[in-house]
């Protein structure tokens, strides 16, 4: 089994928040593998990861990273496979992240998603394996279908609250 | 009994927040719908609503919705009564929620209230109902009668607050 | 010939906006007014005219102020008809106006439209009037015809851009 | 005992950050008034309170509100007597109150202090009558002393703090 | 003649902005001095002016400064009579000198105004020295009619806005 | 020639920013298609193309928009493709389009890049149709080679910027 | 031991953020001094401090100050060292403090570091003394390789995250 | 003559900006170089730059980077000389910039100066020499007298601004 996706963090901290992209992978049964790499504490492994992900077979990179968040940037600028960004909140809510990953310049892009949302990074890196994976193409359609019926689901919550006024 | 409001929530997480548009057309005896719809899970369900509220005797839609909130722009998109925003916080403290219910392109407006403040948009829904109702006019008057009395009542309390150089 | 809208502003300055407004009721053939009233500089006039508008026949309120935005909110907490408010943008490109017309307190609600947004807001005026008005419903369907027509006019434009992987 | 400031807000849930102001007034012996109006709720009170403030011989007026803070902007608007704003801290940390206090229109000014801070009101209200008023005066000079030598037991703290290359 | 009132900037770059004041304090005939004294380049010229201000007779302080705005909070600091500060636009328009000039710790309160608002922090001033001067409040209550008569000649121009619906 | 990617703008007020995202994918030889599509103004269109688009082959859709920005989350809402979003810039400078496209819920993301820019959508869009494609990934090489070589031209530039103490 | 580096906070409540600048510069036995000095209590005390560190043997001085953050660049007007400043969260979440920081006018700069940053205030304080101190510099190349040992660590932790389809 | 400062920027556009740090090094006669670099189009060259730079006698590195402005802080995670970061203003006034230098993890600090504040950083950098350069300390010392001296010569200017009512 060969990881086809690589979840990055800047520290072992920021876990809570990007293990939900490791756990859809998980459920759809893609190979990922995970690790701590810091844009500032270990700029050689993070280059030398960069550089190499392609070759190993890594078709997506996701990369979560809070405050001054260079992380996926760094990654962007070294690696020729889309990386993802996920801005994790900490000290402005998240907004000096969401502009650190975001505002990239000319030429490499990062491919953000909302602050501490590293389930729809996962998400996004499985549509992204999807153009050519007839099988996860599939499984996210169905997904999608599940999303639908959770509010049927809740429909019948709120059928339950009850005002006399309430015609529903 | 017909629904004249049809109050919407993109989750049921958001009900804590929404029943207080519910409460208040409950208190003025207008009939009233609430379901979830989202413009993300749901979006056929969304269409098909919006367009057929009108029809069904629906004369307000109320919509509340968190973060890339397009729920309440998406159903005016398509229908044709008036529709009442309630950004609704989260992560940027309701900020995102706002921009994204507030700042529709020309053509398709939404009515928008404060952040979290759906019993402000069930009283905005009264007051485009009391266009044509002369007995949900009459009570709102009252309504702002009861306001004026709170601060009174609010005065006794501020009166039992002593210092020695306080004079009233 | 009545006034059923009433457009009201702090200042004349304001009117290359407000306008915008007037234009979109003309065209839907409502009668209106429009006048300028200052929260800070005529205070009493605002009162009395808040007070007096639902009693001349006055169905909707437009109010457009800019920075510390209090003219809609102050109208709304003597009016007994729906009041809209239009931020108008400076100092903080409007931010300072949307947050001080939207986050009213609870029983006093301001129906918002984006900053700069009186074409909106108008609109907005012609689907509350709507709600009893047959003829007024009928020009806004139609009017979101003419919405989506300018949308296939901006696709013959866009099929004049000409480049060689270009299929459409 | 007459007042000579009045401390005014728009909600008695205001009252544990606007009861600073009381205190200082207080401390200071001047005689104060403190009552909850609403620039919302009870417009035309706030509006008489205003036009006979001077009259009644308030000199200062403290006005704290928050959201879209209206009550300093609109008593400046009839009051003839210098008013302070207080923005209270609610959704959007006191940014929107302060905006809403702070940004008025040329010709009403309002002497806007920081987000919750009553106690700066207070002591602004004391500098005020100060400029006539000489024991006033007097006790804010030794009231600037005091704010010293709470630094210099500030100090004996720090002291107390011990690493093995701290020198003082 | 003795200066009642003085008005320092930071650099005669801020004269544009600052002279509003000047303009005000003159119409109103009141002596006034007006000099560039900069927190971060005179530090001991900006103390010795804070400290001996009152002795010279100075009733009221205006300080005008942007970006990281510390000219009124120091004077406030060493000065014993009210400081009333404006914050001029820069960089953030403004947001940062706003944010450096409101958010004074206790103890040390600056009567802040909106953003490039000189013209108010004049009229500020002069409501101050009204307290004890009653040429100056019956002149404030006159302009406040003014003010109030220039919004009857704006609706004398929007009067002359033609529309076929228009009614008034 | 098919399709592979579609990009679609809310209105061609829009074209001079989107354009950059259709010439870099002309450079790089990928058919692709360019429409106007509104949420607000044509949004059944809008759901079919979204529901369609998989099926016709195209395999990215990069969607461009400003401020309340529905249309990229919209696209995705229905899309089983990836959606890159661009947030384009007007009231406050694209802060309300970027937190409109990005903040979207659990289980429909949007990849989005940077205010206003569409080329790096288009390389992004590039980069996820090089998973599969060996010769545009080879291309996206060669194109980070020749980012650095403007860097090279670049420092050229500076060597004839002259100072005496530059030593470069 | 005479001290090297000063710490200056403004308040004593500041201490729980500022000690850890003292808790590295401790453990590079950088002897240092740490004292409460407030721009706005002690304004003669905070100048003399400034006026006489360098002669008093101080080479770097670190201040931390929150709100309406004065007191390093009030220092930074009359010291000739360099200034480190710390902005402390309080309202704004630290964003007051760090535009009052950073924000500095030309010719007066103040290194400042992030929100509560205050350890890396100490780091920055040592790398400006290894510019003429051999030890401090190999000390901080040996801390460089500390902060990537953590990261080997962290990677282990990663290691016991079991998922079916995690590969490393 | 060897460099002891080294001016980098991301892009040569960055030039009428960074060049004020150069004038002030150049006004200083500190040897410096300058030279484009790009944290995303050069990663190598930048991780080999800021490895060496001590090495090669630099001694100070001053960088410069707008938007997601990861420049200062990739150099300072291999450097171990200190880095002054200088945001550049670009899409959000210089926020993104800001935010995206300043707020470093714990253990790599960036001494961040104001918004396009290049000057400041050239005189920061010649403070951090001044520690062990009695020529350069000298010399800031009397700049600090020059900037003391323009405000007399501004309050020459002010002197000619006439009122009837100006007393200085």
């Amino acid at each position: 089994m060969k990881a086809r996706v690589s979840i990055i963090m800047g520290s072992t901290s920021d876990l809570p928040i990007m293990e939900k992209a490791a756990k859809v992978l998980n459920e759809f049964k893609v190979p990922f593998e995970i690790q701590a790499l810091s844009a500032h504490r270990t700029p050689k492994e993070v280059e030398e990861f960069a550089c190499g992900a392609a070759e190993r077979g890594i078709e997506v990179i996701i990369a979560g990273a809070g405050m001054a968040a260079h992380l996926p940037g760094v990654i962007a600028a070294s690696a020729t496979v889309p990386v993802i960004g996920v801005p994790i909140s900490a000290t402005f809510k998240g907004m000096d992240a969401l502009l650190a990953i975001v505002q990239m310049p000319p030429g490499i892009p990062v491919a953000t998603v909302g602050v501490d949302a590293a389930m729809n990074a996962g998400l996004l890196a499985l549509q992204m394996l999807a153009v050519g994976d007839e099988r996860i193409r599939k499984e996210l359609v169905e997904y999608k279908v599940n999303l639908k019926n959770k509010i049927v689901k809740a429909n019948k919550e709120l059928a339950e609250v009850k005002y006399e006024y309430k015609v529903n």
